[in-house]
């Protein structure tokens, strides 16, 4: 039979070594100018955070968290605790407070990594971390701020004097290498564990060249937040390729990440669209910058949600930078599908080519998607009838951290995991994913994505705002309601007439309500919580007649 | 944790029937005609097999023998067996008789899938055959000829009328899969255990960018035999894409091979250096082909041994087809290494890539690679010390099947292959295979390649045939002596001089037989063991003063 091998995350790192051990890992500093150093230097260094590990008393499975921004740090705490048998928690720095308390405290993290911008973000709640007994600023000692976190030290006294070399242990594949929570829309964060043998296959499957083919050859720059869905992978997928990396550190702004891309020749760069439409209005604007400006970018990824078509028709003809999109998820390391241009695809017309484009693309090798409804029967891949999503992958979460209760709200009995996420998949294999579960009306057995009668609505000439709930009705069970800020003069029979055009009558709203705003969260999302819970209590639900 | 998912090949099998039903399969027919279906019909017809082994009464674990060329009917076979937990035994149908019984009996293969035109090749040795039950013959019942092979039927009576739909097992990722032998230049072929997960890992490396790079828009020829180092794995690999495949059945001579590339724009091939070689001699001699007849391919995969330089820069400039290597071996499934253009790589001169080109490559991702020494002892990375390549990845044999002799023989104490082969690493990565640590000469703890002295004297004007063997001594253990076919007026002396300029005085052979003819084995190679038997039944070693 096969040796006995398993698959851990150390071996990206002992391939970089030596092979790669040459290539850069570029760093943009908050002064403006620029860290760099080599995988072999890296290596160096991770080797000491290890013994630093070691020192410090940090067993198997031992915790520490880290608050930072993409840098080169950064990147070293992705390995140092991982193949050292621990694990590493990546805690997102804009959770409001009870959360970070929460999920610092259910990870039990000992050691707590933070950048000198994000000291002030744990001051307030120090307090009320019950694990963490050291806290060690990404910085040397200059960089550590006045503080009342105690106790404090640096990152790099925390590693110095440490031989650059490690006997790495031999870890069991299935051993957890990182824990990172997902914020639904509602409830507590959930943590999902990710393992060694998760990430090493989402690694392999990251450079297969039908998904993101990222190669020795390319430059790559994660924009994404490496405390977010695992910097997408990325820090895994260049180590073990020896792709030059960049890490913008805290220079995310779309003005900032155009002289790096041009500087260091980046090839593929992975935002969320709203960055590249902020990209591409700067070059609009700017006297100084020829469209040639980006044209180093082989692969623009964009992730969280879908591109406009202008945009995707820009970045090919103008910059010569074409988008795809990768679909994905906390809980799935994050990738599940990405946009792969076939044979078949490459026989359509241009404009179909780009309907395509703005879905969330095909299941990646290794991926298993299907579709459900309510009752958990099969959906037809029509392109047109909606359906959860529910994946199976090597690389996807099996559980939520010491959450039974939302674990078996979010895994089938037969262990696929429940997405949330409302989607059809067309003949071409492609998902599109027209809502969130929880956000899609139910009427009368039959699904009406509110986001698309959103978006319709909001792509009106008179619309300001809109949003549309699902609120109860005696006999649909549910019907969308619309709550629009209009123009002057716009009428309800205007609107419905438009939406006409595109939709069936039963998609419909029942009533448009004209607002003046319409009451958003407080991370600027369209609050519809608040307004279906307004509407109940105003009118209980829609009668039969209406 | 990650959820509890096997790796198995029956994901390639259910990929290709959700996202590529429509991407074709061609077969060459021995009439010269082309039989051409669909992964979607392929499926169908790998469900019926499957009823077909149930309804036979083949338990898990049971293993049908396959000796067939390439086609879609074999296709059917790398999947039918596996997915349904049984195991296919690829047997090369070249192996002497006795190694065809010997292998036979001893995967005990309850069934026997052949070709109409190796019917007569099992006759002989049908008695000798103690586990097979059922010879089927791989065509309808007009292509079974008169045998006294019994009982007998054809593979599409023994697949007809099933359900084209199977309801495939969960199978444990560490279930065997199939069984390939390998044959060493002495003694009985090993067995080799392929299992899912292996092949899932290997199939998904194909794949990555900077390997094959096998892509759901490739064409891919595999010339290589599917009964030989398992397809190269491309069998798995294009189901797994959704790669058009084309198989050229009987039609592997390059006569045969040019019209095929041409109709079906073929974008990868796989052979041995000696196809593209004759390739070339072909569209060189011809009055109607020109040099545009192999610009389809992006891929031309060479494997087995080195192309010459010669014939890398042809390629690239002529006929714009590069080449590029991969080494590996049926315990590795059989990918280890390929040929990677890094980005260091593309700053040398050509003729300094090209050398690159000509050597084994660099370890594919998940593949590790180290040199040792007679003792064991690690070898430097300098490009010049030959040292044994050892190597470790989550595809590569444990041990071989039924063989606890050749187990301890090839492995480790700490779990890694003793491959066999002597090879240099230098700078970039790149191995170097310089000979088989069989044919190595141990001179004074230092080794000095055969092959290497071989291919200089093969090189010299005035030298026919030559070969060089290592014979034993009194004081360095073993010395060189080389076996030289000289044409008329050649020296001793004129040969040793040709040498020193490229080696070491110490490599320098310490006699030189002038012969009339270098005996052969059976299959044409220089018989080494032969020359050293009958050096040392006439001389005994050499003495400490030569």
């Amino acid at each position: 039979m096969t040796m006995d091998y398993e698959l851990t995350i150390t071996t990206f790192l002992e391939r970089a070594r030596d092979l790669f051990s040459h290539k850069e890992i570029v760093t943009a500093l908050p002064d403006g100018s620029t860290h760099r150093y080599t995988y072999g230097d890296a290596y160096e260094r991770i080797c000491q955070l290890a013994h630093a590990l070691d020192e410090y008393g940090m067993a198997p499975g031992d915790r520490s968290g880290v608050m930072a921004v993409n840098h080169f740090r950064h990147y070293e705490l992705y390995f140092g605790p991982s193949c050292s048998e621990r694990s590493i928690h990546m805690v997102n720095h804009r959770l409001p407070e009870h959360h970070l308390v929460t999920i610092i405290n259910e990870a039990a993290d000992r050691l707590l990594f933070v950048d000198p911008q994000f000291v002030d973000v744990l001051e307030p709640i120090a307090d009320d971390l019950e694990t963490v007994e050291q806290y060690v600023v990404l910085g040397d000692a200059d960089d550590v701020p006045e503080t009342s976190l105690s106790p404090v030290t640096d990152y790099e006294s925390f590693i110095a004097g440490y031989d650059t070399d490690y006997d790495w242990p031999d870890v069991d594949e299935e051993t957890e290498s990182a824990l990172c929570y997902t914020s639904g829309t509602t409830g507590l964060p959930k943590g999902v564990q990710y393992t060694h043998r998760g990430q090493f296959l989402h690694t392999m499957m990251h450079s297969h060249v039908d998904v993101f083919a990222v190669s020795e050859s390319d430059v790559v720059m994660p924009v994404v937040p490496m405390f977010h869905v695992n910097g997408w992978g990325f820090p895994y997928t260049t180590t073990f390729t020896g792709a030059k990396i960049v890490l913008p550190g805290q220079h995310t702004d779309p003005d900032d990440l155009i002289p790096i891309i041009q500087d260091e020749e980046v090839t593929i760069a992975a935002a969320v669209p709203t960055v590249w439409m902020e990209v591409d209005r700067i070059i609009e604007e700017s006297d100084d910058l020829d469209p040639g400006v980006l044209n180093t970018l082989h692969d623009v990824l964009i992730g969280g949600s879908s591109p406009p078509e202008s945009l995707i028709r820009k970045y090919d003809e103008v910059y010569e930078a074409p988008i795809s999109q990768g679909y994905g998820m906390t809980e799935a390391s994050p990738h599940l599908a990405n946009t792969l241009v076939t044979t078949e695809v490459q026989q359509l017309s241009e404009s179909e080519q780009d309907r395509l484009r703005m879905k969330a693309g095909v299941p990646a090798p290794g991926v298993q998607i299907r579709l459900r409804d309510e009752d958990g029967e099969p959906v037809p891949h029509d392109g047109e009838t909606p359906g959860e999503v529910q994946a199976r992958a090597p690389w996807l979460a099996g559980e939520y951290y010491e959450r039974p209760d939302a674990t078996e709200a979010s895994f089938t009995d037969d262990g696929w995991f429940m997405s949330g996420d409302v989607a059809t998949i067309d003949e071409y294999g492609y998902i599109d994913v027209v809502d969130r579960l929880d956000d899609v009306i139910k009427s009368g057995g039959e699904w009406i994505s509110s986001i698309e009668l959103e978006n319709a609505l909001i792509g009106h000439d008179g619309v300001a705002e809109a949003t549309v709930i699902g609120v109860p009705h005696e006999k649909w069970q549910e019907r969308p309601v619309a709550y629009v800020v209009p123009d002057d003069g716009l009428t309800v029979e205007t609107l419905r007439e438009y939406l006409l055009a595109s939709f069936p009558k039963w998609w419909l709203p029942d009533r448009f309500e004209f607002v003046d705003e319409v009451p958003k969260t407080t991370t600027g999302k369209f609050d519809k919580k608040e307004l279906v819970e307004a509407f109940e209590s105003e009118y209980g639900s829609l009668p039969v007649e209406e």
